[in-house]
């Protein structure tokens, strides 16, 4: 059986196209689409949350030629390639694998996204959009009736999965969740929660989130389930990488680096 | 015995002058000093790390004229006094419970300073500052010469009493740490990372931070210890608490509240 | 015959529905709608121009739990509650007084506004809005043809019942009103001097404004008169005192209080 | 006997020393120092307050070919020289009148300031400045110990002489000054009430500020007497008009145009 | 034969309705329309590109009392009127000479606009607009096939009619013209050259620009070519005399005073 | 005899020592020091104005494996590595080519320095420094006693020497400079201008400076010389090849990519 080969070109015009690449804002550091080029095919995919150099290691050791990743390179801005951002480029530029990002066009996506996929998984339907960035939702929110201990212990099984924890209050005996919202990675602060009050959210599921959120949640008697950065966003990834083998039939791993956050 | 009678005017100018309260810059919702006055006398008093509906509460239910927090009320800016507001902000008035709140002068302070505290419960002894913030440094930085582990072990044992949980990549087999710096609370951040690279420290221990942080730390080669904010900041008010026995006989109570963060 | 007893919440709903509190535009320091909040019933109603000390003084010995206001509490932002501020406060929530504030939406409405119900007082019709803020007109317009000087006197006339005088360059003989322009409160500024010209305003009357409005406008040839920032402003919230009589039959007082500007 | 001449480069040169222009930093429409040259030669000075159209004409019709003033000609930044704007440029350079602009260095100045001179007139002796603009305090204060009502009679005396008014609260019946600012022109603001707090100011004589200064002070207790933004800053220029009378025998006249503010 | 005399006002008329001057936005140192007044009537307009004093004397000379100019008076914001600027208005004011100034609106004019004038002149036919600033598209865009080479030539011999010489890479052989875009002025930026990569144009034609541009154009193999600032913006302001002369029967002199830019 | 080899680290302190690089403010984009690094060893240096992609390719037929550069390769912030980006990238990986570049500290370095250096060719002696950005002067400048057009000469010799045109105002016969500055690269701006009629300069050397700047010079009867921005930017790296010649002993090649700007 001879081995797929697609040119990047086509996977990266097709990732744009599906996620909307071009239309979605963001911040200046998430730089979405093609940050790294290779020398022009594709014949193995590896997905990750962080284009960390474990990442690119691993992607390179699993004979990958295309990283995709949620969070990019360029975070941090413009950086020298010393020590070991040298390393790091050198590692991607000699074993001709590309990097992909996709941010908040990942997070919203109707299909792929972060927010609707863990809302899926945690058997939750989304009735609407929350947590506004410019002139999109982000995050999801919807309606449900069941006691909130209930669902904190299926939030605690996702990210069990991942190698991750939760952390929440713990929910008064009887408290039961009638609306609901979700924004993953860093879906906890002042605004968020001010969203949810002003929308009468009573739980609010994230990634992670400043102490004062904790603190003020309490205040507001809204229950704040803090699912993990990492376990709240490795959903998305893993959808585009069965989205290019469904398109392009290109093989692809899912590479599970947890950071503990 | 009689109970002691201190003027609340007293109180206030003793913690003004030990933690030079005019004089340290902080961010603008910190509004270091008495924030919320009694009708004039202590005689009793509570200390906790943040000003919680359920600090006030409990302050109330101890007795406290006065309750001293690292956190005041005041981060969210300008809030109506309605719900939830209103009920804390009647809880203090009609049982004449007053307020002093005080964070970077107590972050650090010398004597009575989160930071210079946690490094004294390490078994550590700083030699400078870390963390700048205008013209103060925040944090407290020192130089070692023992396993990494052995020093994540120190932290573990001390957040278990104060019922946290710590979280840090684990350190490589043989790894010593040189140089080690603190910064409690929020203390993880992309500044504080860079500065700790800059001044060749190897070992940063905080309270907590976002998730890139623990991304940015591995690929730096930086053990970042994640403690607690809650944890991290639990002994400058009792530092306070005892300070102001000494000094006018006032009999005080830790408020322990923990949030989980 | 019983005395009235209309929930906060209803006379709140009533009031933000009828100034569409939610929707209109204000500086940050206005925090329109209920600034403090009662133990939940109104009998009797005080309105006033300032949430001054005077004013809750006064609102207080009236008997009323419900105070409302142009300006409101949080002007000056967050402010410690001790000294005078303290006494403020504790007036409010131990006599059980909720302030409600309302400032452009006040000023513009078509039916309370300050600005319109000012015109009607003076005998004019205005036929457009004037002082743009963001997305709404706060001021009116409209056409005369009447001697300046008489248009003078009837502002005059006015002010004096409420305390206040006039300051206005003297009209030259003749001098004629075509197009006249209201901005009541401190409604003279290079921005609506600007305004005005543009417009072919010929005569602008204001609350009050600083020196160099009073040398623009007459390098301009533009008639300002300058009527009193408090006396200007005192039609607004007694027509909300008969709107809350209407609908709920609650009694009111209007607090004159004037402060000399 | 012979009309002196005295180049206007000496003139400039000497104003600029005098009031150290170069150094003394201001807003940005102030440009202080040389606004409008002429053919070089001055034989007579006006001075007055404001660079009004009335001001340069009379200044014209005094035969003057140097105006000195305390608000020049720029504060509205760039205005295209038609309609008014035209007559008064056109004006000045057909007539060869010179305008010489010093705002700030004047209010400051130790002796021609604006504020030094209103309190020799008060008989008020300043011991320190007061009103802190980058680099410089604007203003002046110092002790005393006499009836507040006494000192303001006083204020209402030297107002009168300018044709002005003053407005203050009526201070309460034995109320005594101990220690005053002033702060000439429009000198009352949230910032200058907060610093005479803070320094512990009782009675602030100022120009005029806008009606929540006057809520404010009364919050305070703080005495605050608007004297008029024009009578206040009639003395600096005329201190510069007797300057160059000594320094080059030039002849001078005050222009008294007050404005009502 | 009599001299034409029109009112100064008719002639701004015509010239803010036929530019759309209140429509058009533009940076804050342009101020278009009249800039500068005279005694009211015009009997012959001078254009130039710079308002110079060398404009401004050789306009005077020619016995024009109006000046029409691309660039302005007010650039460099508010200038004290001394030295040389003081002998510049002098100029205008004593000659009765008026001042029309427009930038934008010239630029982008469909019929008088330098950038269409410049295609025009070059044989080229615009499509499209260039340049976005806020909602106006300043330059032009259009499709071409032919080598890159010829069209130089073609702005050079423009370019030498004005005075002024290219400065350009040297076209590769046989690179041919597919998409070109011209922004007169200093049409060559970071944004530019990005905007003309995102749209696909090859060859683009621009006043000036700073040497990074030069080294980035070579990176993205795209060729600019400098035609010199002077040189592109000649041709707007005589399609503004024509007009005149056209709609009002005014003779007009174009000043040629090329500055080497 | 054999080939030199250093190590890329102690190349870099010394370049970082000589041109202190860690304390010269800059603009975001410089990010002077080591840009790329290589893998560890230098045999053979480039030097060039621009990090350009044919600097890059010389450098590496060259046989360098440091290319010391004045414009590094950060100036438009973040970039994908795709399309001629991914070249250029690759090539420095590839073969092992490292790239330091030094902006500021190279342009005012006192002995390296483009602007010293550009004097020393022109036969001039500073005696002070011109152009200040924050704490540096970027510039140079003296006085002199010569005619204008003969130094206007020199400087035309030593741009055609780097393939260079110089552009200026003819200077009018008998025009004598006494105080002339030096600011290469881009050094005519509105700024520079200003701070040189401050200082009495009149005689303006700099590489380029946009339209406006020509005329203002004019007006300001101010000579300003555009010798080129590469022209001007030539000596510093060449120096800086010297410096590692006689400190290492290690061969270089200056690369001349004059870009026409």
């Amino acid at each position: 059986m001879s081995m797929p080969s697609v040119s990047l070109r086509d996977v990266v015009s097709a990732l744009d196209a599906e996620l909307r690449t071009s239309e979605i804002p963001d911040y200046p550091g998430a730089v979405n689409g093609l940050q790294v080029a290779n020398p022009g095919t594709v014949h193995r995919v590896a997905v990750a949350v962080d284009a960390s150099r474990a990442a690119i290691t691993e992607a390179v050791v699993s004979g990958a030629d295309l990283l995709i990743v949620h969070h990019g390179l360029f975070w941090s801005g413009v950086q020298p390639l010393v020590g070991m951002q040298y390393d790091k480029y050198r590692a991607m530029l000699s074993n001709g694998l590309a990097v992909y990002s996709s941010h908040l066009p990942l997070d919203l996506h109707a299909e792929h996204g972060n927010n609707v996929r863990l809302a899926q998984a945690l058997g939750l339907n989304p009735d609407g959009g929350f947590a506004r960035f410019k002139t999109v939702d982000i995050g999801v929110t919807g309606t449900a009736d069941e006691p909130t201990d209930e669902l904190v212990h299926r939030v605690q099984a996702f990210s069990a999965r991942y190698g991750g924890s939760v952390r929440t209050s713990i929910p008064a005996p009887g408290r039961r969740t009638h609306r609901w919202a979700i924004c993953t990675g860093g879906g906890a602060s002042s605004e968020s929660l001010r969203e949810a009050r002003d929308r009468g959210v009573d739980t609010l599921i994230v990634g992670e989130g400043p102490h004062h959120t904790t603190v003020d949640a309490i205040e507001h008697d809204l229950c704040v389930v803090y699912a993990g950065h990492y376990a709240t966003e490795t959903l998305g990834v893993q959808s585009l990488g069965a989205f290019l083998e469904t398109r392009f039939g290109l093989p692809w791993t899912f590479l599970h680096l947890p950071t503990g956050s």
